[in-house]
């Protein structure tokens, strides 16, 4: 295989045949196709796009440079849930235990925060202990054990998917709706799912802020979905303010934890059981929407999602006893309120610079090699469109010191808007895409 | 400088600024911009394309990461000749010693053969001795002595041009007009030249095969010498055939010797002549096209061409005698003539496979590092439209043992086609593009 000559088949607009992408990918995860020969190759795909068949193709070419969760023995359903990524989504924390108590196996594996999101894999290791560095066979156990395993993208996943998305992560060449999707479903397919729920997020702090965008990024997952047996549902939610209340890592854990225990935000529980009630649907443990939310409330409040989480914390090496009280989780030193600094609506809470906030607080990463501080953060308790008057707290400050406290203040001096009128935000929920179409939401 | 924002701009169809081109390149040739960082950048300028004045300011980034020959105070004209490659084309090694000994200095810089093409630095190192690695300061040297140098791009030249070229070679990111162009005039202005004279090859062995865009990538040159103070004038000449009749390093030398004493092929000589005057021209040293043309082939008749080559195979550490006796020239151990399979005209001689084949031989290289071996190649007498006969000699083959031999008879099977009719070949000269315009060209 001359890999010059698919470069600039790529580059002039053709296409690759599937032998083609399986003999790129396997030479490029042999390292006999280089970085750079890859980067080019990525920005013609970027440019010139991908069709159906390449996108399936290089998904099935990612998924086989690497090794497989094989859980068809479990004999129940394996449902997993991804977020394209959003500031203060904590919903994986909730869902992963609340589902998998349900006798729905959740092999749910997620990554780190980068940019403005953040990332479940840090969230995760807010607790003391916690291992999210399983191998497979870990993972298989856990799963065999106790219906969930909670993982990062291991080396025997789809490396190829790791080393290329790496590249494309310093040579612009991300917001690419087939690379973005095959990259995915790579890693999803190895997980052994037999369904797959996608939170695409809208909005100002959305990946994609195109409605357009986000239908299309949900039609491809659905179409590649339905291409390899596994069906994908997908729902559009807001992301033009964070979702819930906490914005960083230990905080985010505290505030799933509260869910857990029926102490969540509402805007946070619609979202967890919304997804929740889709997981339960493709799985077939659950007769209709109503019936799926009747199931997830009930598990939230009789305990068992509650003790479910205990139970894969404790599978993973963390202290379990952080679901009972949160306060053993770690704490930043510094904490302050914010107040209104006049009265009037809350027009906007911009997420990109809540999310970057987090990050100059030093809970976020500019590159992946940072290390994170846990403790620090925001929690937000105003909405857009809450009438505040000026000295009202809007939200309080965690920081590791006074210089934090007072970076923290002037980042949310600059996203919270106040203004003396308010535009409506987005619906919390909007559209649900799956093999069907696409339809606007309706709540059940 | 983020080179992740500049590299999204160039890949949606933006452009940079003047200042944002030097960054750019100062970065990377400072190593903090990383070579796949680049290639997905050159992917984007590939196929989004750059302006005149982006292609200008690239030029001068380029032109900045190095050191330049300064020869100002040589007093003279100082003129180069560049080709866009091509097979046979020893233009180079006749025309240095040819113009330099009429009182034009000739800084030349070339470079090595790669894929199908030639390169005037392999054919001058076939001169036992001779050496092309000099560095500015010797080449400024030997031009004050002599008028004429012959070397490869030094460490000290465009620096950042020798590694992006060496990256778009490898990332299918060559035939961009600009990209060639900007790569051709930063290497140029860095000699100090006063004038350059373009040999835009057309044809099927050409590097860009379509008139379009070599009439495009001329008039960019003469656009990028005019907005630099360099004026540029560019032939179109045929490479839908080799150029004379020697294929192969040492075999080419031997071909340019025998021109320089008097004795080449006609059309070799014509090329030669055309761009010679045009050399001429620029530097004020002829009256006009035909009294350039008188001064060459005197030059050439009174042996002071011959003598020139002598002082600067001396000046360069190789052995003059060669000029005298070209039997000094490495020889192939191997030789034998190929006939004619069948009576009819000589439709077509193809420069690519006649290019490959020298390169099967073990005379060109597939990658920078392979060494190549001087003596093969071929030596076709025939011609494009010559009539011949069953079992007519047509060409020899030059090789190391009886495998190349056969390999060779191979390569001349399949590249010389004999049919009943021959379509006209290209004229040897087509067109003339100078800051004039575009005028079909005319034997003057």
């Amino acid at each position: 295989m001359d890999a010059r000559q698919l470069i600039e088949r790529k580059r002039d607009g053709g296409r690759l045949a599937p032998d083609e992408w399986t003999a790129f990918i396997r030479a490029y995860a042999a390292g006999q196709i280089t970085d750079y020969q890859m980067s080019a190759f990525l920005m013609a795909c970027f440019i010139r796009g991908l069709d159906r068949g390449e996108t399936a193709a290089l998904t099935d070419a990612m998924l086989g440079s690497g090794g497989r969760l094989e859980l068809g023995h479990l004999g129940k359903a394996r449902i997993d849930k991804h977020s394209t990524g959003g500031v203060g989504d904590k919903v994986s924390l909730i869902l992963a235990p609340l589902v998998s108590c349900l006798g729905v196996a959740v092999p749910m594996m997620s990554g780190r925060g980068l940019g403005h999101t953040g990332g479940t894999l840090d969230k995760l290791e807010a607790i003391p202990g916690f291992r999210t560095r399983l191998s497979l066979a870990e993972a298989r156990a856990e799963l065999e054990a106790i219906g969930c395993a909670l993982i990062g993208q291991t080396e025997e996943i789809a490396p190829a998917d790791r080393k290329m998305y790496a590249l494309r992560d310093a040579t612009a060449t991300v917001e690419s709706i087939p690379l973005i999707s095959a990259s995915i479903m790579s890693k999803k397919l190895a997980e052994g799912l037999t369904g797959l729920v996608l939170d695409v997020k809208r909005g100002s702090g959305a990946f994609l802020p195109e409605l357009d965008a986000e239908l299309e990024l949900a039609g491809t997952m659905v179409s590649l979905g339905a291409d390899h047996g596994c069906p994908v549902v997908a729902l559009l939610t807001a992301m033009d303010r964070p979702l819930g209340r906490a914005c960083g890592n230990a905080l985010e854990t505290e505030e799933a934890i509260h869910a857990l225990r029926g102490e969540g935000p509402p805007d946070l529980m619609d979202v967890t059981y919304a997804l929740g009630a889709e997981m339960l649907l493709l799985a077939g443990a659950a007769a209709d929407g109503a019936d799926a939310r009747r199931r997830l409330e009930g598990a939230i409040a009789g305990g068992q999602a509650a003790r479910q989480f205990q139970r894969i914390i404790e599978a993973q090496g963390g202290n379990p006893a952080v679901v009972d009280d949160p306060a053993l989780l770690p704490q930043a030193r510094e904490c302050e309120l914010f107040a209104a600094p006049r009265r009037g609506f809350v027009a906007r809470i911009e997420p990109r610079a809540i999310g970057y906030g987090v990050t100059t607080l030093g809970g976020g990463r500019t590159t992946v090699a940072d290390v994170i501080d846990p403790t620090v953060g925001f929690v937000i308790t105003a909405k857009p469109g809450d009438w505040v008057e000026a000295g009202e707290a809007l939200a309080t400050v965690f920081a590791r010191d006074a210089r934090g406290v007072a970076a923290g203040r002037a980042c949310l001096a600059g996203a919270i808007v106040i203004a003396d009128d308010a535009e409506p935000p987005l619906p919390l929920i909007s559209h649900r895409v799956s093999q069907a179409g696409v339809e606007r939401y309706a709540s059940r």
